[in-house]
C-alpha cells in the first residue's frame, strides 16, 4: 500500500510536469468538473476555467525540475495527497523559480485519478 | 462555503503554529489515529509517533511566520486541504528558514476538524 502510493504519486508528477511543458493544453484531461487550481492565491474551478487560467499564464514554454515528492493516502476515500517542491526555468530568464505545489488525487471511476485539488506557490525570499 | 473554507484554514494555521512555537507537546490533540506526518522526507503514523517526531525535533524554540495561506474544500468528505508558505526563525539563527506544508483536516465526530494529512518541507535555494 506504501510503496503503491509512493509510485502513484511519483508517476502522476512526471507525467503532469511532462504535459505542462511539452503540451500544456492537455492537462485538462487530468482534472474534473469539481476540481479547484489556486494558482499564486488566484482560484479557479472546473475543467474549463482551470484549462483557460493554464494556458493563458504570462509565458509558453517552460521547464520543470523535480526536487522532492511527498505522497500520502489522504483518506477513506482512496485518495492520494502529493506534495512536490522543484524548480522553474522560464525562456530568456537566467535564474530558476523555486515552487511548491500540492495535488490531492481522488479514485475516478475509470480506474485512474483525476486532479481534486491542486495548489501551486512560488517560493519567495 | 467558500467563505467558511478559507476562515477554517486561517483559523487552524493560527492555531497550529502558535501551538507549534509555544506549547509544542499539545499538538498531538490535532492528530488522530491515522494520522500522517512527513517531515523534511520522514514519514511517521499515528499521534504517539507524530507527537514523538515533533517533540525531538532538534530545536526547542522557533517562531514560525506565515506568508501564504491557499484553502480548498478537498472533497465530497467535508474535509478542507491547506497549503502554507512562511518562514521559520531558530533560535541563534540570524537567517530565517522559508517553508512550505500542507494539511488536509477532515471533520471529526466531535464538529471540530483533525488532521489527516500534513506534509512539510523546507525551501532550499
Amino acid at each position: 500500500m506504501e510503496e503503491q502510493v509512493e509510485g502513484v504519486g511519483r508517476a502522476f508528477v512526471d507525467h503532469y510536469y511532462y504535459l505542462f511543458d511539452n503540451d500544456r493544453s492537455s492537462l485538462s484531461s487530468l482534472y474534473h468538473s469539481n476540481s479547484m487550481l489556486t494558482f499564486e492565491g488566484h482560484k479557479v474551478q472546473g475543467v474549463d476555467e482551470i484549462s483557460r487560467k493554464l494556458n493563458l499564464l504570462p509565458f509558453d514554454q517552460c521547464q520543470h525540475a523535480i526536487s522532492t515528492i511527498d505522497s500520502q493516502p489522504s483518506s477513506f476515500t482512496g485518495g492520494i495527497v502529493v506534495f512536490v517542491s522543484g524548480s522553474l526555468k522560464l525562456p530568456g530568464e537566467e535564474h530558476q523559480l523555486r515552487f511548491s505545489q500540492m495535488f490531492h488525487l481522488v479514485p475516478s471511476s475509470e480506474g485512474s485519478f483525476f486532479v481534486q485539488n491542486d495548489i501551486f506557490r512560488l517560493n519567495y525570499g
